[in-house]
């Protein structure tokens, strides 16, 4: 909060001391809550603690992070100020500011800097947290970034997050310098750097990157959504030398195979419904399915003028999302793809009972256990989607609303259907909805597990 | 075939010699396919075999079971046949036909003959059949109705048949005689009675139950929807001396309290949205839950008018559907109670992650091997709707049409959403569009295994 403090102390917005007394405010709640507890402190960390520091932790972010925009006035009610923070953080980049071009430039950086920050959090969570706590498959990525073969959780965790953070912030800068290049001012540029590599999808603009209509922004941010949905070890295996290692990957390979697939379909639908030429086709289905599907929810048209197959294949990709260990949000493409595995050899069990078919990833057999723990995901994840859009839907939100805001807060996208499509935002939906919207942001960020278990009565026993 | 034949020729409208000729083309193919096999047929039956003797009579008779409509000229598109037909066996009930009162009565009678037919071989199917071969989870069902012990399959699958069948016997003719005796001449009591015993919900009339406009067919057929969307080995024990088995079955407990929820919800939302009193908001309400949730597909209102709540929870029970061993359809509901059982163990087990965490029905344990049946036939569901309303999109549907017809097709609920809505038909569909659409019938009814493994290569090899 310090560094969007000095940012404001620069432009003279007067938006300086509600960030400074916001970072008082954190550092003085931070340092009490460490030396109050730091007699306790131990390496011995159980699953119950890990899924405690971790759910907890991103809930009390997003509430003190919330304060800048509540001091600042820029946002009146605290349930926007949290909805629009846990957005930030959750990479999600759902907005209930009709006027984002008003704010003030520190609370702008401020907002996209919770994207960034949630970006990095979640890196280290899908590769070197969640692993080991046997979240639904993301066993799969336990050894995928090799550090120290210590058999203590701390060291190792800092040495992998280390490597992973190096290689965030350096296709940060390289994206900075691109846009600002192009001709984006070094603030805007800076911005929507944070959003893209967060996959999260704030902009500075209220008609987004569309504000721009240039080509060459909207080319250089797809390149660098794809990058911020591919899972962050391969990155770095091909840093260290390996650059076949995408051709390798079965998952990144589905994703570009999926991502062409829709977008073929989506330019067609365009070229017959429209009367824009090919190139304009292209790159609005280009940008609308990296940004869709890398769940980072920039927009430059408006893809609910577009025709129901484009439409609903949209839709189908807020629930794919990323790669594992990439930004982006979803259920991720390797668990889709080890579902769709997985029916496919249920299928030949059907028929030859005795046979034994194992489901295969990059060359190697899952275990049983791993492909169950997707399904209870799957499960989980469509349950949660079932039960929230009857929620909204008895707040009095129409179908395509409900449907469209909660696979959007779920899949951490941003822009749903309906009334909360890409040209409007969250500020009509009721206060309660905010708040589930809020949660399920959290709940499809933490993948799901890491929020439900805080609710299952047997996580307050002793 | 030869029943409606005579209901035609006492009716003398013309429609006889169709029936005739259809029933002579019928014997004599049956005939033919008999002696030129004999020689093969033996009790020795592996799974490849059980499917295909399931998926292809499934398929022979939607094909043969179309001839009347075509050489009647009651219907003059082929396909448009085979949808009417397959969707009466499956006891889905989605019709191609704007004005039903039209046809004549031995094509009238024929139609609703095949929804009857269809739910005698459901019960067969769900719970003789389907349990040997081990379809996602009716193995629960292994040994709910006692049969001669053999290890045969075929004396004990015909034992099982006959009591079963007994049963269904035994309430049609009730049906029938309650229906007849409140006022509705004999052929259309009848003609109901199939429709209601099988979940299926073809009427004689074009606006369905409403056209009678009385509370006493209402409650009745709800009560026989209720019945026929219960588990016939549960009918069975009850008629055996068991009465207290209804209220010892979990799926059976949680179907009432489903129902109990959703109407609860629906009457409020009529009540708060229309000026239609108490009794009637609860009779609508009650009808058209009970009429969705078995999967039958009566009208007595017009559900598109509700509110986006009552639509999205109807939406939902198009998804669920009856108890396993019913005529009921969509996915069951033990298999949706085995899915939550499962999703809250799961997070149990994520906390304690040594912990044996046991998924028990009616106080039995369930094996792991049941639960990962299931949620690979929950995959296999979703799979298909998703991808099924893709391929509908792709025709030009709007996303509710596709949504609603795609459900209500997979479901064998009739009825859907949008333009294929309770007052609508499918009769607008595209020609391929019925294609699929009657595909899914099939599936949904067949426990979605049973027709999926014969499009898989190695159901092919030898």
């Amino acid at each position: 909060m310090l560094m969007p403090a000095f940012i404001a102390l620069y432009y003279g917005e007067g938006d300086a001391p509600a960030l400074f007394i916001s970072s008082a405010v954190s550092i003085t709640l931070g340092l009490a809550a460490f030396y109050l507890t730091r007699k306790n402190i131990t390496d011995d960390i159980r699953p119950k603690e890990g899924f405690a520091i971790v759910a907890f932790g991103w809930i009390v972010s997003g509430l003190l992070g919330a304060l800048p925009f509540y001091l600042s006035g820029a946002i009146p009610s605290p349930v926007d100020c949290i909805f629009e923070t846990i957005s930030g953080y959750t990479t999600t980049g759902a907005s209930i500011l009709s006027d984002i071009e008003l704010l003030p430039k520190g609370i702008l950086f401020w907002r996209s800097l919770t994207h960034w920050l949630g970006g990095m959090g979640i890196i280290l969570l899908s590769l070197a947290i969640l692993p080991i706590l046997g979240i639904g498959g993301m066993q799969l990525y336990k050894a995928e970034v090799p550090g120290p073969t210590s058999d203590k959780l701390s060291p190792r965790v800092r040495e992998t997050a280390k490597r992973l953070w190096y290689i965030y912030f350096a296709f940060t800068l390289i994206e900075i310098a691109l846009l600002y290049f192009g001709g984006m001012d070094l603030f805007d540029s800076a911005c929507h750097t944070f959003g893209t590599m967060a996959t999260g999808g704030f902009s500075t603009q209220n008609s987004s990157i569309g504000q721009y209509n240039s080509a060459f922004f909207d080319y250089i941010i797809v390149i660098f959504m794809a990058i911020a949905g591919t899972n962050f070890a391969l990155h770095y295996k091909a840093i260290t030398g390996d650059v076949k290692a995408y051709a390798r990957d079965e998952e990144f390979k589905f994703f570009m195979g999926l991502m062409l697939f829709v977008v073929t379909i989506i330019t067609i639908d365009i070229l017959l419904t429209s009367d824009s030429g090919f190139a304009g086709a292209v790159r609005d289905s280009v940008f609308q399915a990296f940004s869709i599907g890398t769940t980072t929810g920039y927009g430059t048209a408006d893809y609910e003028k577009w025709s129901s197959i484009s439409q609903f294949l949209l839709f189908m990709l807020m629930f794919i999302g990323g790669c594992a260990g990439s930004t982006g949000g979803g259920m991720k493409i390797v668990r889709i793809m080890l579902l769709l595995k997985y029916g496919i050899a249920e299928l030949k069990k059907m028929i030859h009972p005795d046979a034994v078919v194992p489901v295969r990833f990059n060359n190697s057999p899952v275990s049983q256990d791993v492909v169950t723990k997707i399904l209870g995901f799957f499960l989980l994840f469509i349950l949660l989607f079932v039960l929230s859009t009857i929620i909204m839907t008895m707040m009095g939100l129409d179908l395509l609303t409900a449907l469209g805001s909660v696979a959007a807060s779920l899949g951490n996208i941003g822009p749903g259907l309906g009334d909360v499509g890409p040209t409007d935002n969250y500020a009509a939906i009721p206060v309660a909805g905010k708040i589930l919207l809020s949660f399920l942001m959290l709940i499809g960020r933490l993948e799901v597990f890491t929020i439900l278990v805080i609710f299952h009565p047997s996580f307050w026993k002793r």
